[in-house]
């Protein structure tokens, strides 16, 4: 039987009900066959945990039209390893497009962002991969030009694929279509979180802390993700997974001259 | 006041109770001045997630002797932050080392990791940083090659650094001290996981899933970690957190020329 029609699986850390992935899968529609394996529930910032210490469970739920659809009780990473494990199993996916998340993920967020999380561990499993965030945390964020941007970037990767990289990490500002200047294809900027632990009391009198904290770009020159997104662009990071700083592996020699 | 002695911050993914975390503990008493703060339970394959949708709870704990230790309710990067922002608010990290894992962290596990995220969060805050594992995933296994090893790179890291890198990734093969060849500065292996899910029934009769797997090394070709575990040496992997892969950033000029 020929192919017709690219597979591509949509995730996000949002969970099922947020309107990105809502969007997202109507953009994906346009392209493909589109199976959904999402969360029921945030998973913000679950980074690539996964669930080991307990089982996960996956229902399938009549949540979009005309597509098939599933909710997992695990993380963002689970739902893309039961989809190509279990619920695809026999099937090639073509293209795994996560989010679009409601909030930024440049700069170092990436790793700790469920939904790039999700697209890096497709990307691992083989999988041409691309992670869509929208820089507004809101619920009633408007989509409208994240969705046209995911057409025209889901368009040219079944077209033209992510060349040498393993998955992209696009992030869109948060301005109306015609306030867009276009697209950046950049590095990942320098960042850091500066934390505040807001302490509090539970009704037994316990002490509790809460993680707060602010971002902060440390590096926002020209070339960098958070320098393309704070002059209009939408972001495009061609991003892996190995951590290796490869010029640091000369430079570490005295480590191999330790007597042990 | 004269600084005389290094802090240094103790972490794991194995929880407070673990063998591995204890015996590091006892090395990096020898070369400075320690602090632990470590979850309170085990939390394996946590990856980079960030405790945000529920209060995390800190409390000191008489553990260990003449050790000053907090157990986290939290992930491991939690515990980072806990101890940065709130245990030693005031005062300067030397060194954190995260460990002694029990069971290899190498290639593409340093990201499933909660031990290498919680030692990656450190280095994104600017702590020059160390995760150790040992392969072998026992509780009971013997850490007295690895502890004598963690001593040798614990001392030349405090001495010489780590150079144009942010943490090190040091994964230890099972054997005895005298089988052990010696220390190979490596790049991170190419490798993945091939899930199997567990099919069960609940008590109540409802299907779960339980996630299984095998790690299968992509390239263990010499000059990688694979490859310096594989004959007998010890592995160190100089590693960071940029993700983006830069050659591809040219190979993607594609998606700048698309209108939006």
């Amino acid at each position: 039987m020929e192919k017709t029609k690219p597979l591509i699986l949509v995730t996000n850390d949002d969970g099922m009900f947020a309107p990105g992935i809502k969007n997202l899968i109507k953009v994906a529609m346009q392209f493909g066959e589109v199976v959904v394996v999402a969360p029921n529930s945030p998973q913000s910032a679950k980074g690539h945990a996964v669930t080991l210490e307990e089982p996960i469970r996956i229902h399938k739920v009549a949540l979009f039209d005309n597509v098939e659809a599933y909710e997992c009780s695990g993380t963002p990473v689970d739902c893309v390893k039961l989809a190509k494990y279990l619920v695809l199993k026999d099937r090639t996916i073509d293209l795994c497009v996560s989010g679009i998340n409601h909030g930024s993920n440049a700069s170092v967020n990436i790793i700790y962002s469920g939904t790039m999380s999700a697209a890096m561990e497709a990307s691992i499993e083989g999988v041409p991969s691309i992670g869509f965030s929208l820089l507004n945390y809101s619920f009633d964020a408007d989509f409208s030009a994240s969705a046209k941007i995911a057409a025209a970037i889901i368009k040219n990767a079944l077209k033209n694929g992510i060349r040498d990289a393993h998955l992209l990490n696009v992030n869109i500002p948060d301005l109306p279509i015609q306030d867009i200047k276009g697209i950046k294809v950049c590095r990942q900027a320098e960042g850091r979180w500066e934390e505040d632990f807001q302490e509090g009391e539970d009704p037994r009198g316990q002490k509790y802390y809460w993680l707060t904290g602010r971002f902060i770009a440390e590096d926002a020159a020209e070339g960098t993700d958070i320098h393309a997104l704070e002059n209009g662009y939408v972001a495009v990071v061609p991003s892996g997974h190995d951590l290796t700083i490869h010029k640091a592996v000369e430079s570490n020699t005295s480590y191999e001259e330790l007597t042990i």
